[in-house]
């Protein structure tokens, strides 16, 4: 189940031993990415993956305040999302997680709602998505080299059939094998890097030119400005 | 008198010897939302129910700076807001938080003047209320299980005349069971929960939808948009 | 000289032994108006009346980098903006934290240039101020008891001729004596209180109102809100 | 090559004993201007001249996040961009700063990505600057004395091509002597100072101001503003 894609790879297993310390270092951006306002309230969730075969997730637990996440608040699950390793049971979303996990080389993947992805993913929700090009902040995103880059961020209607949606997300990294993320249509964004760094990097990039963006479709002025 | 609706109970009391940890937390809350831009200056007050029946509520003292607020600055009154303990006296609008004591399940009571409320608040006074419909943000409402969810925030007209306006939250309650919160025209939101968590998650849940409908209404975009 | 309105009063003067602590409480505010955009760069000066008969100011000194003010960034002056007491120079704007002192019973004087009172300021110039009502917010201002409030904000014509400014500063606060505040075209807010505590208050009163009334102007949707 | 344009001094030169100092304060500055959102991820570079004749520089190394900058991510490049001492490969754009630091009196030499800048840099690429006049927060800039000034911020196509652009810099800054500072087009802004302190400045400056230029520009309210 996890070689689905043949791109999964042992690599990014984590030994038992590290990860409290992967739970921290999850903790403390769950704590920064409210303190952005990027996942208020309960919303929000964050995984690691702790082994490829089979596969194993470090995920948050359901229904937590993020302003104040500590290590504690993170599972270990398998496969079908069943609970490995901790008290407490996953997010609903848990998912949308094993199913980006299995499709990519993610060693991390981080699922936010900011005032701005909620904003875009509701505008082009009726065209399925979102292109971005032109801005050198595009070279923060992983393989991306030149400001002449094209950027697609594709838009999945929002549902509470989780599996169903998670199958979505499965056909979609299926089929477009250079996605940096994607929106869930009026509830957010989600992203993913090799690792903890590289997928929290993605997250400010995608955030910011996603405000960038907002700003100027929300101004008012863009019939002047295109 | 604070059975009024038959859904007030017992439940929520406080022992005395609680009361101060209480203070402390909604003093913390004081502040955060102060330094979040919820309740500058002066504005804002915040209420815990001490006690079912009769009716005791712990609330902010009047006409103090929320940015340095401290566990003293609380006060307990009575069901016709009379000081019970404490000195200074309580916010003109003690009898808002009474009213919504009486007439829902709440144990904490919270009340912001943000720039999206406010702007809010004033923009569709003319309706009465304001609909927010269709994000996965609205599964944070005590309640809420799906994004395919039409939260009504009443809006009544702000008065001065704190005791009329009381009755009026009074019969807004009862008529309508399901709200979360309602909103004062030019003025802001009143929110609550069953618990201090709950009621402070509701802030933040509200002032992020306010916040995307305020910047979608609010940019000159709404008719492409729409 | 300081009583030229009759209204000045010996009240207000302050030992030298507090002077000190008043400019760490200056200093202070600095720090903080910096931290929340109000006066970047070296922009902003605030002053604190130290004596009424003759006037004396305690007033920040000139050019400083207003993120990193301390204690002795500030000097003691006479009616002339002479310095009495302290190193450096009085800024260029003394004369108009002069002007206020000696027209109105302002204990502290506070100016900031913030985004959205430089734009307004800008863009009312044309009618020399900008009246704000309605809002519960007006509370917060000295003396406003209800909502049902109109507030007026003069704006005087930015200009680098600063003594025949504070004239018109003069002549402005001689003739209007309930204002709370009045914009310079382009360039911020002065507004004051009978202490440190009251002037600080109003900042945040009159910064807020003029973001509500900015994101309102601004926004592209004036026409279908009015 | 460092006296290319008769400008350059030996003057700013530092003595190897201080530039631990000065990657201390750079280290500083890129910590604060991340999190005031002028350079997430990994954008953003800064830079201060160490020696003049021939030209030094000590420069962030390159692709690193700009959240967590310590003073061991520095290093000294000679006037090819070579590096002298420190570890790391420099960054892309250091022909940029070394192209500044050869035709101004820099001595420090800042780069951010902003919201702000990437929207207005964007906008006015097609008349290749934006000029900002009349506001008093241009008094920030080095050397204007008066409101009543025009500051033009010449736009620069972006290119991946970083030193033929640096030969477009150089010629600009030949062109036009009076120049604070220049965008790249959907890119960002450079800026400098005789110190560091001076550079800082004029971000803040220049930030603040293209803020209020954006807000009113892409507010759909200008036509009836202007």
């Amino acid at each position: 189940m996890a070689s689905k894609t043949g791109r999964a790879k042992k690599a990014k297993a984590e030994s038992p031993a590290s990860t409290r310390l992967l739970a921290t270092r999850l903790a403390t951006i769950a704590r920064e990415f409210h303190a952005r306002r990027w996942a208020l309230g309960t919303s929000g969730n964050y995984s690691v993956v702790l082994q490829r075969d089979p596969l194993q997730l470090l995920i948050t637990s359901s229904g937590l305040d993020k302003s104040a996440l500590s290590p504690n608040d993170f599972l270990d699950i398998d496969p079908d999302a069943g609970v490995i390793r901790g008290k407490g049971k996953p997010s609903a979303e848990a998912f949308l997680h094993l199913a980006v996990a299995r499709n990519t080389h993610a060693g991390c993947i981080l699922h936010t709602h900011s005032v701005w992805n909620t904003l875009l993913s509701e505008r082009h929700a009726n065209i399925s998505g979102l292109a971005i090009a032109g801005y050198e902040m595009l070279k923060g995103l992983q393989g991306v080299t030149t400001h002449v880059h094209r950027e697609w961020i594709p838009i999945l209607e929002n549902s509470q059939d989780v599996p169903a949606l998670a199958e979505k997300v499965s056909s979609l990294l299926q089929r477009e094998s250079s996605l940096h993320g994607f929106l869930l249509s009026g509830h957010g964004l989600y992203t993913w890097g090799t690792d903890i760094a590289e997928a929290r990097r993605h997250v400010e990039i995608l955030e910011f030119l996603l405000e960038v963006v907002g700003r100027r479709e929300f101004s008012g002025a863009v019939a002047s400005f295109d």
